[in-house]
Parts: structure tokens; C-alpha cells; sequence
């Protein structure tokens, strides 16, 4: 051997030690001297259709979608997402709990609009008579009517339609102008007010200002058909079944509590938060019973709710909902885990202004005995130094049990030694974060900053029915693509995680967890075992 | 005071210590107890101006610009940030040493082709006579011929050009076909050929991988103009007096030495490299004499080579360069301040398919007694555990002085740590990295993270003859819109920083620094006036 040849080795084995070093660090790394044969070969399978796929489909040489790379543009790219193998791969896998989900974004938009439709009291108006110009501008505005009260308007499109008059909903969509597309275009209209299309998220509102803007008026329209009781329990129960097809078995979805009642069968709104939670409990306990008929009762361990309200009140309107939500906690200590604020963190109030309420509702809800951590959005921003980045020190000094979001953690050094040191987890919402215009595609997402300082990572949807990602699949994947270190013992990290930081506890917890790993480990079996078809 | 009172205060307190711990990482704060209170002030006063044009210009409301935000594209922002006040500030502000800096895209395009009109003996050719159809995707060639050769063809823009034959350039322009813009449109075909605009890079080539084709091909066509022997020497003083006008006081280029020989008067190729040295020596020396003559001798320290090749070729071919690296910094010790290797990462060879010969080249480096540092390229993607993103341990390991860009080094905690201990610089190209499509746009750019690390960074700008980013104002304007945390102080810092890291030493680094503190006191003295003013 030459002196050189000599220097070459002994860099060459520096470098691996230097390399794992750093890989250390990672919360997939801790399994990989007790992984089963069948996860090693799940995980190379995956890799080698994740590299035949990023060749075959993802080359930026294809005509009908002009710039195609792993990781772009979900709505450009869901088409063909749905098609690949790795996507039908990702669909089979359980993926844990879901953590961060918006209830009023849950159920996709067309089953919403479905589950309304069978209910004659839904009234709709618009601003003005819906015209070819106008209609993608201007939102439809729902509202439910008593029994003996239905108005007499027949159509939203005729040019005799007196502006902000509400109409009947069946009649509306009957008579709506065939040249707008008729009942059908009636449905498109609604849709398009509930959802995100391409064109806004990568066109005419690309920056986040515009995109919040439009996102914000998505839930404008959803709360109406959503906020009447007796779509309430059909709604959940969906989102239920819908997150359990997609191998999700736990949930831990916020509730927006911004509005005191909802709205019953008589039109009134009357129908405070103790019976919107009666209905919650009624739901995971059917979907329970259905899924046991089916012998599949290990696919489903329950549901429990994030207390949320909106960042815009004063602090004194806060009290209420804080006060609100120790009774509620109080009577179902089962289903409220935690209390968070939402919004949109750049333009509404930060965390440090609500500071004196929350902590005293912290020490208030220490001396009831009660456990209802905070789990808050925080960071969620591209700005640096600003309120919205603030509110991660807030978060933290608070005491968050996990961050929301946290996109701009990476960007803190001391924020994330503590997280990774308290266990402190993120959760992280790859395609909402790329829809609201944080991050343009996958491979910009700070998530592997994340990973690789060894913080945990739980991922999430946030709000499925206005981006289109239901499921955990469609975001497992983008992340999958996103990156060469990531690979599928990643991504059922991920899920373990999700698990390992819910607020389930005790019993409760290792059970959930002990659910996972059998079904992780069959499906590795699955995936290997297509390695073995293709060779 | 009530008991929540007491823990608000105490709240607060826990809160500001919190925030300080976190930020005296950063490298602008071990300065704040020493700060003059002109520093002090003109921070304030920019912070002021930066957030009224924030409102007043970077408002998202603008009609021709649909998109409008701080820290936007800068291609369709660049005439809007010239009018800037914060723009008009930065351009006096004095800005250290330039240390990543491409010589071949130093000069503006058009003052290139400038410089090249003056001489007969250019020739260009194209692969077809030129059309309005093929015009924008046909690239020109060009070539010096002997003066008895000159070809007697007269336009490229005749239906009978003849594919690929030379015409002399000035016959080429002045019969440019009228129907194509006549010479002025000759000069735009050229200039479209030598930089990349804005509906390239935010619409036709908007993925790295495209925009790389595009930003190479620019080379291909700049290169035959500028390893010219007449051309050479002038261009390079264009270069440094340009470089002063901007507040650059020393310079690091990076020359590549892929062609063995650049083109003399008699049209043959045959000056070699240390003709090139001789004639950049020349150009050092008249520029600090013109510069003395006007009483500005402070104004520029000088610069020096860091030595290049292309990361295409192998490793036995790279042996050449390496030696006569060596060969050059044995005749011109002054002058030859690195080695590094260039080009598209993502695309090309990583540093470890080269680790033989570059361990060989260490040693006997070390042998010869000679001071030739490694200043690598390294982590110029937005790959996670690509070839390119493994450079920068390859770097780090081979002992790299600095690292050139070093945009994935925000993924990898341990690298970061020794970037920070052993004071390793991050030459960091805002402008490029954005064109390049690594970022959407400033505020996702990860600079902030390596800043909130600690570690030292040099903002440069890469190859602004293809960007427009000529000096480093628009580097430093786009890094103080996308970040609050980011003032003239942390600018300050990094220039500071530039000198610091540069490849100066002893005595000729810290009198570079002390020339700097001098004007940037007199520069924060005038800015802090500008708010007096406005007062």
C-alpha cells in the first residue's frame, strides 16, 4: 500500500464516523441496531422505487406539467401523485395519530357539500347576482331557516336577484343559470369557495398575505354548513372513518369554540359547546362499534379535542373561552386534551399579549387538579424576528406541550436544544406550509433541519379539505420525496412519534403504540414482499 | 400588586433573559456594550426607513408589480429597490472584502461587449441565420481571428448565412437585420445570451436544474470575450474600480483555469496562466494608483486569486491543475490566495471523487512550505443527503479555510458547530442563491439560521454580470429586507467578518480592518445625520 493509498483510507474511515456522528443525532437512527429484516428490506424497496420514480415521473420533462421535480407543487402535482407506486405504498402504511387537524377542514368538500344538500332548510345568498365576471370572486354565504320560514327566492343567477336576499339552497342549485353550468356549476361555485386551487396558491395569490386571505374566506363558508347540528355528528363521524381508511387510529383534532352555539333544527343558535361534545363523544363511539363489527376495532383508539379560539379578541374576551374551557374539561375530562390559540400568527395577536390570562388559567387549572396543556401554533411564518416568530419563545416559556407549526424553529438554536430536550414535539404540516406560500416545494421545507437536530416530529394535515391532502399519505409522501436521507423507517418514525406524543398516557399510550408497531411490522412485511414480486 | 401582576413581571423578566440567551449567540451582539453611538443611531434610523418603506413601498398593492413584499425576486424588484432610500444608504456603505466572486461574470454585460467592439479581429457565428423565431434560444459564438483571416461573410441574419460560419462581430452588428432590432437588437442577443432575466427565472427555467442550463450557457458564451489578451487586463480594472465605487476594499476572485492558454492578438491560443497573473498584477497596481492620484488609496487594498477548475473532469486530469496551482503560487505567492473546484453540484462530481489527488496535493503543499488553502464550493443545493449536500463534510474535513455558499450547511447540526469553533466563514450569495432557484425569495432563504448559530458570514455576489447584482448593495439590501432581526449593525458585522476571514494576514489583515472600522464609523455618522434630518 502507498503512502497515499494509506491517507485515502484513513479519510475514508474518518469521514464515515464524522458522517454518523451527525446521523446520530436522529430519531430514526436510535432503531436501526434493533430494526427486524422486514423493516431493512420495507425501507431499501421504497428507496428503489422512490429512485425509479424520481426518473420515470419526476424529470422535468414532461409536456403537460412544465417544471416536474420530487417534492413540487402539491396541487400541480396531485394528479400525479395518486398514480405512482410509492403513493399507493404510503396509502397502505399506519400512520399513528393525527395531531394537527382543523375540524372545519376535515371532510372533503364534496361530501360537505353532499351531507348539506340533505337538508332543505339551507339558505344561500351572494352580494349580487352570480354572473360569468363575478362568480369566482364572490362567496356564497349560508344560513339554516325554521321549518315555516323559507323564502320564496328561487335563483342566485337571475338578473332580477335582489343582492344579499337568501334563497333556498335546492332551488338555488336547481335554477342555477345553465350558461354558469347549471346545477353542476352551482356545486363548482361552492367548491371553489371551500378548497384552494392551483391557480390561486401558485398564480393570482402566491404570497402568504393574499393566500391567508383566501384561505381565511374557505372557512367562512365551511362554518355555516358545518355549525348546524345535525350535519355536526354526520361531519365527524366521516372525518372518522375517512382518517381510519388512510391508517390513522388516533386523532387529536382542534375545534374552533369562536362561536358560543350552534345552530339547530329550529334555525336558532342555541346549541352551546357541552352538546357539540356529547355528539363528538357519540361519534367515536359508533365509528368504535362499526369498525369492531368489522373485526378492525385495532385500527381506531379514539379521538380527543383541542380547545381552540381566534387570536383577534382582547384579552379580556379571552377569559371566557378559558373559563369555557375548564367546564368543558371539567365535564369530559375524556376529550378535552389541551388549548391552543389560531389564526393567522403574521397579522393577529401574538401569544404575549394574552399573557396574563393565560397564566392565570394556567395556575387556575393547576388548583382544579385539572390537565389541559397548552398546545400552541407558534412560528408559523417566514418572518424572523417578528411577533409571529416570537411566539415560540411564548410557546416554550408556556410550557407547550408540542409546537404547531414551528416553521421558523429552525431558524433558533436554544428553541430547538430545548424541544429536543424536553421533548417538545413539532407538528410539522408539509403542504399546508407549501399551499400558504411558507416554502414553494419540499426540498426548501425546514423539516430536515429538524430532523437532524434529533427533535420529534409528529406530521399533520391541518386542514385537508381546503388543500386537498386528506389523509396523512399525501404529506408522508411529499416528504418522502423531499429528501435522500428520509426514507420509509423515517416516515414510521414519524408515526411512532405521533403516538409517543399525544396526550394519550399510561396504559392508554403503550397500547396505542404497541397497535402501531404490529400493524407497522405487517406492513413492512407488505412492502418488502413487493420487492421480492419486482425482482 | 395583585399576585398575577407579580407573575406577569416575573413572566417578562424570565422572558427578555430568554430572548438575550438566544441572541448572543449571534456574532452583531458581542459588540453591543462597545457600540459609538453613531452605530447606534444609524441602525436606528435605518430600521426606521426600512420599516416606513416597508408600508409605503413593499405593500403587496402594487399594480404592476403583482406581487410585492420585502426580500421579493430581485430580477422584478431591481428597479423598484434602486429607488430605494435604504438602497441609496447601503450603496456608500463601506462593505469589507468581496471573497466569492466568479472573474468570468464580473464586469457588466454590456460593459463587456463594449470593451470587445473595439476590437476588428472578433468574429461570432450562430448555428442558423438568425430569425425573431430561434433569436432568444440561439446562443452566440464567438472567436478572435488573425488579422490577415478576417472571413468575408457580413451578417448572421440572411436568409443565406451559411450555419456556423464566422463573420466578423462589427459586420455582424451594423447589418443586423432591421426586422431584428438592427444593432441594437444584435446587442440584445447578445446581452440575453450573457445574462438571465427575470421570465426566465421565475417562468420558463424555474427549477435549479433548468436554471443551471441557462446560467452555464452564459459562460460558454462570456468566456471567448474575456480570455482575450487585450481584453483581459481591462476588464479586470473595470472589475476592481467598480468593485471601489461600490465600498469594496479587497477582493478574492475566483479564476478558472480550465482553458491551459487564453487567445493573443495573432488569434492563436497561447498566453498561458502566469501571463494571466501578471496582467491582474498590473491591473492591482494601476487601479491603487489611479486611486492614490485621487487621494483614495484607503479606498482599496488590493486582491487576490483564489485558483479554480471545473468539478467535471477526473481525477488524473485534475493533477495538471493542481500543479500548476502550485507552479503559480511558487512565481506569485501574493497572488494566489486558495484552491477550489467549481460548477453545478447537483449535476457534477462530488469532492470525494477527487479525495486522491487532493490529499496528495495537501501534503506536498505542506512539503513545499507553501500557503494553499482549500476554499471550497460545498452545499450548494437544496439536496438532503445528495452528493452535493455530503460535500460540506468532505470540505470541512479537508480543512476548508471558508466554504463557498454552503446553502444545506442549516441542516447539519455538528458541521455547524465546527463552522462556529473553528471560525470557518460561510461565503454566502443571497441574489445567486435566489436566481439559482435554491430560494423563493430572501425570507425563505436560510442565512438567518446560520446567523442565529453564530457562525461568520461573508455576503457575496457570485456572478453578478448574470444576476445584475453588480457590487454588493443588492446582496446587502435583500438580506436587510428579510429579516427584522437583521439591522445595518449585523452588516456591519459580516463585512467586518469578510476582512476578518479573508486570506490576509498579520499586519496587511488588521490594517484592512482598521481602514474599514475608519470609514464605516464616518459611514454610520453620516447615515446617522440622514435621520437628523428627517427629524
Amino acid at each position: 500500500m502507498t503512502s497515499t493509498q494509506a491517507d485515502v483510507e484513513s479519510y475514508l474511515s474518518k469521514r464515515t464516523q464524522f458522517i454518523n456522528d451527525e446521523r446520530s443525532l436522529r430519531r430514526d437512527h436510535a432503531n436501526l441496531p434493533t430494526l427486524s429484516s422486514a423493516e431493512k428490506d420495507a425501507d431499501l424497496v421504497v428507496r428503489e422505487i422512490r429512485a425509479a420514480e424520481v426518473k420515470s415521473v419526476w424529470n422535468d420533462q414532461n409536456d403537460m406539467i412544465p417544471h416536474m421535480f420530487p417534492g413540487m407543487e402539491f396541487l400541480t402535482a396531485k394528479d400525479v401523485i395518486t398514480k405512482t407506486k410509492v403513493f399507493r405504498i404510503l396509502a397502505k402504511m399506519p400512520k399513528g395519530a393525527l395531531l394537527h387537524a382543523h375540524l372545519d377542514a376535515m371532510v372533503n368538500a364534496s361530501t360537505l357539500l353532499r351531507l348539506a344538500m340533505q337538508h332543505d332548510c339551507f339558505h344561500v345568498r351572494s352580494p349580487a347576482s352570480l354572473t360569468l365576471q363575478n362568480m369566482k370572486s364572490t362567496l356564497p354565504q349560508f344560513k339554516v331557516f325554521p321549518p315555516n320560514q323559507f323564502s320564496d327566492l328561487t335563483s342566485l343567477t337571475e338578473t332580477g336577484y335582489p343582492p344579499d336576499e337568501w334563497v333556498p339552497m335546492s332551488k338555488a342549485r336547481e335554477n342555477f343559470d345553465p350558461g354558469l353550468g347549471g346545477p353542476q356549476g352551482f356545486d363548482d361555485w361552492v367548491l371553489g369557495a371551500l378548497t384552494i386551487n392551483p391557480a390561486e396558491a401558485y398564480g393570482t395569490h402566491k404570497t402568504t398575505e393574499k393566500i391567508w386571505a383566501k384561505f381565511t374566506s374557505t372557512f367562512l363558508v365551511a362554518t355555516n354548513l358545518i355549525r348546524f347540528y345535525p350535519i355536526w355528528y354526520p361531519y365527524i363521524k366521516e372525518f372518522f372513518l375517512s382518517s381510519v381508511e388512510d391508517g390513522i387510529s388516533y386523532i387529536e383534532a382542534r375545534i374552533n369554540f369562536l362561536y358560543k352555539f350552534m345552530t339547530g333544527v329550529d334555525g336558532e343558535e342555541n346549541i352551546p359547546h357541552r352538546e357539540w361534545l356529547l355528539e363528538f363523544d357519540r361519534a367515536i363511539r359508533d365509528v368504535k362499534a362499526e369498525l369492531k363489527e368489522q373485526g378492525r376495532e385495532d385500527e381506531f383508539i379514539g379521538a380527543r379535542i383541542i380547545y381552540t379560539t381566534i387570536r383577534f379578541m382582547t384579552p379580556e374576551e379571552l377569559e371566557w373561552y378559558l373559563e369555557d374551557c375548564i367546564a368543558l374539561k371539567q365535564e369530559f375530562p375524556h376529550l378535552i386534551a389541551g388549548f391552543d390559540l389560531v389564526g393567522h400568527e403574521d397579522s393577529l395577536k401574538p401569544l404575549i399579549y394574552y399573557i396574563e390570562p393565560l397564566i392565570r388559567f394556567q395556575k387556575r387549572v393547576k388548583q382544579l387538579g385539572l390537565d389541559i396543556p397548552f398546545i400552541f401554533h407558534a412560528g408559523e411564518t417566514l418572518g424572523d424576528g417578528t411577533d409571529a416568530d416570537m411566539n415560540l419563545y411564548d410557546a416554550i416559556l408556556l410550557g407547550t406541550k408540542r409546537i404547531g407549526h414551528g416553521f421558523s424553529l429552525a431558524k433558533h438554536p436554544k428553541l430547538m436544544e430545548i424541544c429536543k430536550k424536553e421533548g417538545i414535539a413539532i407538528e410539522i404540516c408539509p403542504i399546508s406550509n407549501e399551499i400558504l406560500r411558507l416554502t414553494t416545494s419540499m426540498p426548501m421545507h425546514p423539516l430536515p433541519i429538524i430532523l437532524n437536530q434529533g427533535i420529534p416530529v409528529a406530521l399533520c394535515s391541518d386542514d385537508p379539505a381546503v388543500f386537498g391532502n386528506m389523509g396523512l399519505s399525501f404529506d408522508f409522501f411529499q416528504v418522502l420525496m423531499g429528501s435522500e436521507i428520509t426514507g420509509l423507517l423515517t416516515l414510521g418514525q414519524m408515526a411512532r412519534d405521533s403516538l409517543e406524543h399525544s396526550t394519550l398516557k399510561g396504559s392508554e399510550k403503550s397500547q396505542a403504540i404497541a397497535l402501531w408497531e404490529k400493524r407497522w411490522l405487517k406492513f413492512c412485511e407488505y412492502v418488502a414482499h413487493q420487492g421480492t414480486l419486482a425482482n
